[in-house]
């Protein structure tokens, strides 16, 4: 079994079929992602992740758009090919616009940089955040 | 010259200190964090470093606090202990609350999650995407 | 020099074709992989990491399946897409069954999400464990 | 609000009590470790974390010791302390012996060596692992 | 706008050309690569990115051989394609010859190697070294 | 066994003795560092570590202070405190001077900067660089 294939609607179990229903519902959105057709191979991890994502990127103390930022500078930083593309999609949805994106790829190079300056210079917690 | 000493104002060089000024300024802080005084040991870098952070964290199309949620996130990926207290702190200082954190956190945790369920189910690019 | 040729058996130097050949007897391969084909422009490189792997990867307190699953577990972690092509089906067949890789999965997502959130709240060791 | 302090049992509100409870009866333990008592400061992540974490590491297809083995290759490979001591030690009482150790540590080494091999010298996926 | 489109030459506002006309002649090269035509979305980035990278690249204390190595030698850790890709070419150009990039590529696997060993046996600084 | 303890060389077996011995003799120096002490716990590694080391960093078509700051690179990405201490110390001895440090630093940083933006603008191979 070499060969990995993503779970289209018509051929999902009922318990697959309701996830997806409730992604479709939730988001709006006439089919879901490959994201989760292939995740459905195993259909415990499909209800899980998407009840945890479900949950966390409910607007709450921060708004939508700021979770999808957020979702975007760790996947840009993880260098996840994938969700670079559904989450930068994702934040224009939600009310991305170029500036701001462009703002935020800034943010995300620049704290990547003084990351690996604060590594490398070995810089000590300051006393008062401790 | 195995001992790498940070760089406190009274001993530094007129550049520097213009540096350490500016910061002082910007940020209306009495000191800079230890980050500036380590990376004083290379001038160029200082001044060239503070010039791109005060660019990049100018409020602009994202205001002051989504930046420096923005910065935690990556930080916190990278495992920057250093980066995530100063910039857990400076967040707090632009109006994070607890709530907010515990929602930053949670999304954080959850993309880098998400973005290895999709390296690891190998999820090609959705096609309205690509 | 800008294009880089795989080193196919026919034009490998006896050096590498010595490679070549244990790399099969041991795995029991009618060829190598392109890893090893592309490593074999540096034939010092290839032959340090062919003897280290094959030491490694030799079934000895771990069986050949948990040591597969683990190099797994750490591609999906760097993302690296050619390890976790070759190394998920190495896993496979050395055994691992559907059911197998969604939990490896499960877990390597888990992991890399607990990670952060221990990152970002700063948990300090407990006393116990240091 | 610049310190971070655990959250105690005899502090913690009914719901966390409940989980704090439920994860001493889990895991037989006589107190939980500091990164439940962190975590606790959100209700919400801590309840949802600890309830994936037990879904995922309960024995299935792969056994406990497995599963905390695959945590400690993700650990390592992201370079989170805490994450290390802790599961560590709890692949050791799952079972992981001085010679299990030395293998998982030389596998997670071997890997993370050749993940970067292969992406320096860009190799391509084998035709018949695409 | 989903979709991203590079900004060739003839489209460019002044402000781009101006940056594109310094990167040629810096470089001597009659295009600039698609990193810069991509990054020309943001005219602010395009503009600060090019003069940091201008200024951290110039020979110095470092030749530029030695700078484009340890480009590769980040950019193969990270595991990011493009940069690869070009940092590796502009290394050439610099003059790496095939005996470098061999070497480069052992380093660069071996230290990624001995990283996580550290990491894992939870090794402490030596005293003469903190 | 929650207690890992360094060998001194009064207490190692002959075959750890013999690695050390050759480590200090190698590199001219009295003891050897903490990170061999920890992995002799597992001599088959420390032996194939140390081998390969011995290998990788000795002159060749690159020198010792080439390969130290490739190391020292490769550290400061990946925040390896350990590895970081060790190859800094290292390259300081192997001729680097503060301002190639600096130089250094300032290269690591830029990079895993650029590394980042070519992801999130998701800019593709130059058709040149393919």
């Amino acid at each position: 079994m070499t060969t990995i294939a993503p779970i289209e609607y018509g051929d999902a179990s009922p318990q697959v079929r309701a996830v997806y229903d409730d992604i479709k519902k939730t988001r709006n959105v006439p089919d879901v992602n490959n994201f989760w057709k292939y995740l459905a191979r195993d259909p415990v991890t499909l209800q899980r992740t998407w009840q945890s994502v479900k949950e966390v990127m409910t607007p709450g103390a921060l708004d939508a758009l700021t979770k999808e930022l957020i979702y975007v500078a760790v996947s840009v930083t993880n260098g996840c090919a994938y969700c670079i593309a559904t989450h930068t999609a994702a934040a224009r949805k939600a009310g991305m616009t170029e500036a701001m994106f462009g703002e935020l790829m800034a943010v995300v190079g620049m704290a990547n940089e003084t990351n690996r300056l604060a590594n490398g210079y070995r810089v000590p917690i300051d006393d008062n955040l401790k």
